[in-house]
């Protein structure tokens, strides 16, 4: 029974907690170490380097020639050549020799007259110091290559070396403890992925938490696993604090929960400056102090993690061996829809940016903090402050980007129906061209169709029936799109039927059985082809939708039906084959349908397009659907309409 | 005698020189490994990662409370409450938790009204799924999580982990190796620098562009240094051509010289597909093919060597394991003056940039291609095709940024005259705030009045000494700045003097001398302070300047008269006391002088300057300017003027 639950201190917000963090914080730094220059790349200076010597440390020759005092040269002319004697007043020298002495100018080969070894004649005078690269002419001796806190990169090795500087003292690497916590989590290298029991989950932010300790410059040990047991987790922090970890980081049971022991541990051991802080992911985000070590209390939920490391411990990683914070480059979108957004938290909102029309388009992925692919997916992220409750569509907004602009602009944008072929889709594609890539989104057929008409998408994928004469989309396009020239390309003929757990256990034969059998129905959301399949199935076998139990329950995806099913969340589902079969589930045909590309005059002709439509009339590509199931090529690439 | 030369190929652009590379090794790719996901950050996948599991792979209470079938809440009021038993028909669950059989929705204990063990009431009814994270919420089993192609980034892991792929397919890191080359050049870790020999010059070629392949991606091997012998060369190629190496750089020896043997090894041993690109710096580029393996040959100058990685061998071995191209962020820049550029080169020139009034202001660095610091000190780089033949001052144009735009954002921009305290100011802003830096342009002092004038600098250091009345700056501040408000901040006050070499060989006492004597004079250039007090030293005395030997040589730096005095060029320069004692020269009094900051009113409130001005308030600063010699500081962060 959950009688002992913890309660938040006062929930600060992010400006508040940096302040706290750092006013804590702030002067701590990382000892310092003397390494060999060659070994310091991406280090930070702990003192000036002044350069040791001047380079060049000698009067050097910048051209191949033979060098001279330009005094003997003065009065060569063309009718009254000077001659030269190598080795008595001139000297043979290649690039960066030393000018031998008494010499201060070299008369570059190509203007010689070379007569016989001893004898070469010039025909022109030379200035003093021509052609010669001056002592300190890029490095003086004792000036300043670096100030301190100066961070070295590939360049800076030169330079260093160039002014005879072959150690410095720059701050170490901070090492940092992850200690991950949780009784259901597993590590992954105990895991037999077919034996997975329910319950069990793959533990894997110590492992995104260790990359990004090392993006921050950090060091990072990993602790084993540890079940949620105060005791245990307590020991283990205790021990750490004593041992030299720059931070320590406790990840899950941040939160209020029984089993949460972040909060517990901490206190008991030190103190905490800060539980909870109004953000969102990552508000259950606790951080404190426990023998001068700062600790840190991480979300157990991905996104959460992520957040509360990047937004605090990873800029206090940064700060221990002064490295630079890091640059956020950040571009203005519009957003594809209304953002609403709660008051009183900040909330990081994923967004997938397309760049459709010179105009940069956002998306919304869905928030759930515990979905890491909502963050993997995502080209950026918009927060959105505590004091506003939503942006509207027309709202320009600023995104912080997770992936360069110019692959941004290289993506197309599918917006509409889910198939799984477009996975296949956007495999191939960069199998072909590193630079393209495909982004879609799964808002449904007339979802795909309206993203057209509002132009926030380079294509549509649709399978639009019209009840009327059982063609698809092309009534649709007509009603919709009555003023845009588009062209419908097929992708794929594919079966929809009832997706129904392996062996089929309540025998479904029909749409009819879900009725008569009183069966729970899993459906796709309104305005899907899916939907307006079934829609249109009922209306022809006479059935009300009040006489489905479940028609009320929607998913976005063929494959979120699939796990429905597969989960006993639903008997049975409406979908494709692909989709039955890449879960092992059984599939009762219903119709095959046809399943379009609708693309923008426009966009149609675009080179990234067409390398898209290419790759569509591949062997390769129609062997992979292929193997999928359910699919027919027969109309693969053609033109439908135009 | 430099009798056997290289000839040049045809040149070729920067353009045709990547198309030739390109066609030639655009196919080569790194052979594909199998790594733990954990040890996989920053390879790129080698096919598609679809997901082995879903995620959650079970339905997930989530949130703390207890789980039910939905259907039993249904008519819970509050004036009729529904009493649950737990471990009958509802069951305590955390967050995380598999929902017990049988239960579709949790209740979050912050609503149940526990009555004892047995009996919890609940006076509301829950939705199905309410509070549960479906099973596949996250990641379909089967679903494509990165398309083949993919940088696996910290984010990622967490994908690929929670999706049960523990282990990838990418492309191996690509080795390389490097070979230096140069008869001059020693290793740093043979190297004593109190016994450099006139003509040894430190190896650091091979370092920076070591550096360079781990940022690109690549793992190198640095072979040891070689003479410029054409037999050793060869045979160190042709061993690691038939060993695996992905790619060969030879350093140096890439030119038209007759020590210059990149160009007869690689074509001896393959192939040579272009030698020699329109480019300034890294120009004598070449490369080619070496039983299969692509080959360079890097100019020796470290600009040249660097431009010509960065341009061509660097973006090959990204494209090797199918990384994506480096990013280069640029903005648009004003040039301080009109910058002069070579027909038919394309000029990587070199940039100091600064934000002054919300403007990017550019002042171009030297072009010398053996100069490194033109690099490390640079902020951007502007690049002036072929055919444009310079860019007039008023003119907007784009420059590829070398440091983050916020930290450009973040620097003071002092112009004008040279001073060693410059270097320790610049030291010691960043102890004090990582944020800013100083940067600083020597031009004298009235081209630091011109910088004010024109807005293209935060201060200008100046030493004008007004011969009628023996006062400094503020006459000329009232002649060239009638209409800006500016404040004069004392820096130093410092000794001007003859610097001479060490033991005083010619025995100077005074100006007088150098006419006296007929000694070598190295002067500063017009528009310094410095040469400003010569003329006026000279009036005084009554010489004329064609009494002076070497008037018409100048350098632009009171360092760079020492080194010319040190190195013999001349006999005597003027200069302060400070850089004498740095290259351990004597020094003769003269003068001593006020060196002053003028700023203009308009910065002299803001942040970073009045930081600036706190430090030259402190004990440490002034300690370690009197450390330098020469300096007196009673006037120091005294307000002169405003």
């Amino acid at each position: 029974m959950n009688s002992k639950r913890n309660v938040y201190l006062d929930m600060k917000s992010i400006e508040e907690t940096e302040k706290i963090l750092f006013d804590h914080f702030k002067h701590m730094v990382t000892k310092i170490e003397t390494l060999d220059v060659v070994d310091a790349k991406g280090r930070v200076l702990a003192g000036p380097a002044m350069a040791a010597i001047s380079s060049p440390n000698f009067h050097a020759a910048a051209m191949d020639g033979i060098a001279v005092d330009a005094k003997i040269t003065f009065g060569a002319r063309q009718d009254a050549p000077i001659t030269l004697c190598p080795d008595k007043n001139a000297f043979w020298v290649n690039t960066g020799h030393a000018m031998p002495k008494g010499t201060n100018a070299v008369i570059m080969i190509e203007h010689l007259n070379i007569i016989d070894k001893k004898n070469v004649e010039i025909e022109a005078p030379v200035f003093p110091w021509q052609h010669v690269r001056k002592m300190g002419e890029d490095i003086v001796a004792t000036q300043l290559l670096f100030p301190q806190g100066h961070m070295i990169n590939a360049h800076s090795l030169g330079a260093l070396l160039s002014g005879g500087i072959f150690r410095v003292a720059v701050y170490k690497k901070p090492k940092v403890l992850i200690i991950p916590t949780g009784s259901e989590l597993k590590q992954w290298h105990e895991i037999n992925i077919n034996q997975l029991k329910p319950g069990d989950v793959v533990e894997s932010n110590s492992c995104v938490l260790g990359g990004l300790c090392e993006d921050h410059g950090a060091q990072f040990d990993r602790h084993p696993m540890l079940k949620d047991n105060l005791e245990n987790i307590k020991k283990a922090v205790e021990k750490a604090a004593k041992q030299n970890y720059d931070m320590i980081l406790i990840i899950g049971g941040s939160s209020a929960g029984s089993e949460d022991f972040a909060k517990p541990v901490i206190s008991s051991l030190g103190e905490i400056y800060v539980h909870g802080v109004t953000m969102m992911p990552g508000k259950p985000m606790m951080f404190g102090k426990v023998f001068d070590t700062p600790i840190f209390g991480i979300p157990g939920y991905p996104v959460s993690a992520i957040v509360a490391f990047e937004q605090f411990a990873g800029p206090l990683l940064l700060n221990m061996q002064k490295l630079p914070k890091k640059e956020i480059i950040s571009v203005l979108v519009s957003p594809a829809r209304k953002i609403a957004s709660k008051l009183g938290l900040e909330e990081f909102l994923r967004m997938k940016i397309g760049s459709v029309d010179d105009k940069l388009v956002a998306s919304q992925l869905p928030r759930g903090s515990g979905s890491i692919t909502t963050l993997t997916e995502a080209d950026g992220i918009i927060r959105i402050p505590t004091n506003i409750e939503g942006i509207s569509e027309n709202q320009k907004v600023r995104a912080q980007l997770l992936r360069p602009l110019s692959s941004i602009e290289n993506t197309i944008v599918i917006t509409g129906s889910h198939d799984n072929t477009l996975d296949i889709l956007a495999d191939q594609i960069k199998g072909v061209s590193s630079d393209i890539s495909v982004s879609s989104s799964h808002v449904g057929s007339m979802g795909g169709l309206m993203a057209i008409k509002k132009g926030t998408c380079h294509m549509a994928g649709a399978h639009l029936l019209d009840p009327v004469d059982g063609s698809y989309n092309i009534s649709y396009i007509k009603k919709y799109l009555p003023d845009q020239k588009v062209w419908v390309i097929n992708l794929v003929m594919r079966d929809q039927g009832l997706i129904v757990p392996k062996t089929n256990p309540e025998n479904i034969q029909s749409i009819k059985d879900l009725k008569d059998k009183g069966l729970k129905f899993i459906n796709r959301q309104p305005g899907s082809g899916t939907r307006i399949l079934f829609d249109y199935k009922l209306k022809t076998l006479g059935i009300s939708i009040n006489d489905i139990q479940g028609y009320e329950n929607d998913e976005y995806t063929h494959m979120s039906v699939a796990v429905a099913v597969l989960s006993g969340r639903a008997d049975a589902g409406l979908g494709i084959q692909a989709a039955a079969r890449a879960l092992d589930l059984d599939f009762i045909p219903v119709v095959t349908e046809e399943y379009d590309l609708i693309i923008p005059d426009r966009f149609y002709k675009t080179k990234k397009i067409q390398t898209l439509l290419d790759i569509i009339q591949t062997k390769k590509f129609q062997k992979r659907i292929q193997a999928l199931g359910g699919y027919g090529i027969q109309n693969t690439g053609k033109i439908i309409y135009s």
